[in-house]
């Protein structure tokens, strides 16, 4: 895929219409009105996205893009770069944070994607969810080069986007996003000052458990990272697709091109992507940056404790359903959402209509 | 039970130290430290409740506490007392929203109490889960009158305390909270402005979906009824449990009264209680306010869309980690915390530790 080609990519706006349809059809239901609140709405749109009334999200799949950091060896996180392989592999035998938790609720059909891990092919263990689509061994520092070439970074959005392709084909409504790798708060929180021009006090966390002294090494990383790209202080009206994209390769990562491809695939291919966490929220705003009326397609999960998390999701006003201070990664958050969409979309399908009872049909006021 | 055997019950404080040992095994997977941030939390207290770190809450069940409220001839609310024997009719057959939710979820023991419906026993159409214990038909209007006398609200209370024993003999380590109860919006609203002394402009909401006249109108006659009972502008420090007893008399319900019991019964008996919503948590306050050390027996759910809530889990220091802005009633707030649960409990119980893989352990420096 070309720069080109990519831009080209024209996102259809939701069916509205078919919204307030689904609105309706839960105001038939015997409850109160708005009863379930955002879930509703958040149903409405699924329903909008995937273009039927009668919403079915059985088949549900959580896509992990894996890859490495350079900016690691500037020495912004506690751990080093080895772990991203380690929790990867782990992935690979369901094993992992994310593994063992969706296996306690069902059969989630599950992709952890190598789409740049530090590691050669041959030494690495995958499986049959833990996929080999390696662009390069990581990205370069972003201190001192562009994290990655212009192809390496398409190549990536690419393999997002098939994604998506490849689980429409099977059948599957729902997609959790999520990622692992060493360093990708640093990348990611660089790229939505860049996107933003929000201030890097406000949104630089402390990643998986930073000290005092690892924040504030951070925090002049990134800083410096972004003078470096000249890409502080940005003016929000040149945030063009071109800058957007520009600025993924300049100081993002490997990880969050792919899901920024999994969130662009997923307008593309009418399947809504589930956000999780600050990564999985910063490549949103980025594909939404690069893609116009992709943000649509996406439906917001947790809040996060990383600062940014929320930041971006106001940004895409976008409101999480769930509040847990959580910052594990891996689609953790993310895939919570499932049981509760399931527990609502049953009532929304099956629930007894007031037609069918003798309670009186609440009023709509407002 | 007399009042003085309510009120010379004691409750046990939570074991600190076994918290802190569940805090240790979080610590102990593979994540990051605080990675399922609020969620850690509400477990240790889970293990400190059932004292055991191995935390097992595979036996659930959901108390729903249904009545009727006098207050409704004021015309307080869009329908007429008549719904609530109707929907606990619907929930006696798991086909009232909440039924159907659960039953999409699993296995939920389901308790459905009629505490006080309006209508005689011989009319109502009782299940194996909807369960006679009417202490009478339903409340008086508080506009005019208490709306229970002591001994009815003991008997509520006792009728709430029984079931959280009868639960735990079965196995039951976790329970929900849910209502049903026409009007009980307003009641439990009066309760709060009662026991906190807050403004009535900020905490009473549209309930199941009020106009802007009957909005107008519900508020005067809390107002009214507060005045009549001489329980306005309430000065904090004389909230005895003799106070919080009576107020409950005065502007409560039997539906609120059982809860009551039920958050009582939970610390008694050592079952951790999940609030729903508003009227579940007023009723959460009033029994901290009458036992004191009850709110550690206490898990949060859902912030809810009635201004009062929040109110209500800032006093009691509860942060709930679902913000749907639901206002459904009937537990549907509370039973979603359950597949959330499981999931992390699952990576509690079943979590990888650090010790079997070759990823070096995070460091706690706050």
């Amino acid at each position: 895929m070309t720069k080109e080609e990519l831009f080209n990519i024209k996102i259809e706006k939701l069916n509205e219409s078919l919204m307030n349809k689904i609105q309706a059809n839960w105001d038939s239901v015997a409850k109160p009105l708005d009863g379930l609140g955002d879930f509703e709405k958040i149903t409405a749109r699924i329903g909008a996205i995937t273009e039927n009334e009668h919403i079915d999200i059985s088949k549900k799949a959580l896509v992990i893009m894996c890859a490495d950091n350079g900016v690691v060896s500037e020495g912004v996180s506690q751990t080093d770069s080895s772990v991203t392989k380690s929790v990867a592999e782990l992935m690979g035998k369901r094993e992992s944070s994310v593994g063992i938790m969706t296996s306690a609720y069902g059969d989630i059909t599950t992709k952890v994607i190598d789409i740049g891990i530090d590691a050669s092919a041959k030494d690495i263990e995958y499986s049959d969810i833990f996929i080999n689509a390696k662009v390069s061994l990581g990205t370069k520092s972003i201190l001192v080069d562009n994290a990655m070439t212009s192809e390496e970074c398409l190549k990536a959005i690419e393999t997002g986007i098939n994604t998506v392709r490849e689980l429409k084909e099977k059948g599957i409504t729902l997609i959790a996003t999520g990622e692992m790798g060493i360093g990708n708060t640093t990348t990611s929180t660089a790229l939505l000052i860049a996107l933003t021009g929000c201030d890097i006090n406000e949104v630089t966390g402390r990643g998986a458990g930073l000290s005092d002294e690892g924040l504030k090494l951070k925090k002049a990383v990134i800083g410096a990272s972004l003078r470096f790209h000249d890409l502080l202080d940005v003016n929000k009206d040149v945030v063009t697709n071109d800058y957007a994209f520009n600025a993924l390769c300049a100081v993002g990562g490997l990880d969050i091109a792919g899901l920024v491809g999994v969130y662009i695939g997923g307008a593309l291919y009418r399947v809504p992507i589930v956000i999780d966490g600050v990564i999985s929220a910063i490549a949103a705003l980025t594909a939404e940056l690069i893609i116009n009326g992709t943000k649509e397609y996406m439906i917001p999960s947790h809040s996060g404790r990383e600062n940014g998390t929320q930041k971006v999701l106001d940004v895409l006003n976008l409101m999480p359903v769930i509040k847990g201070d959580m910052a594990l990664g891996e689609g953790t958050g993310a895939v919570m959402l499932f049981p509760l969409l399931d527990m609502v979309l049953a009532l929304y399908n099956k629930g007894v209509q007031f037609d069918n009872t003798d309670i009186v049909k609440y009023e709509r006021f407002k």
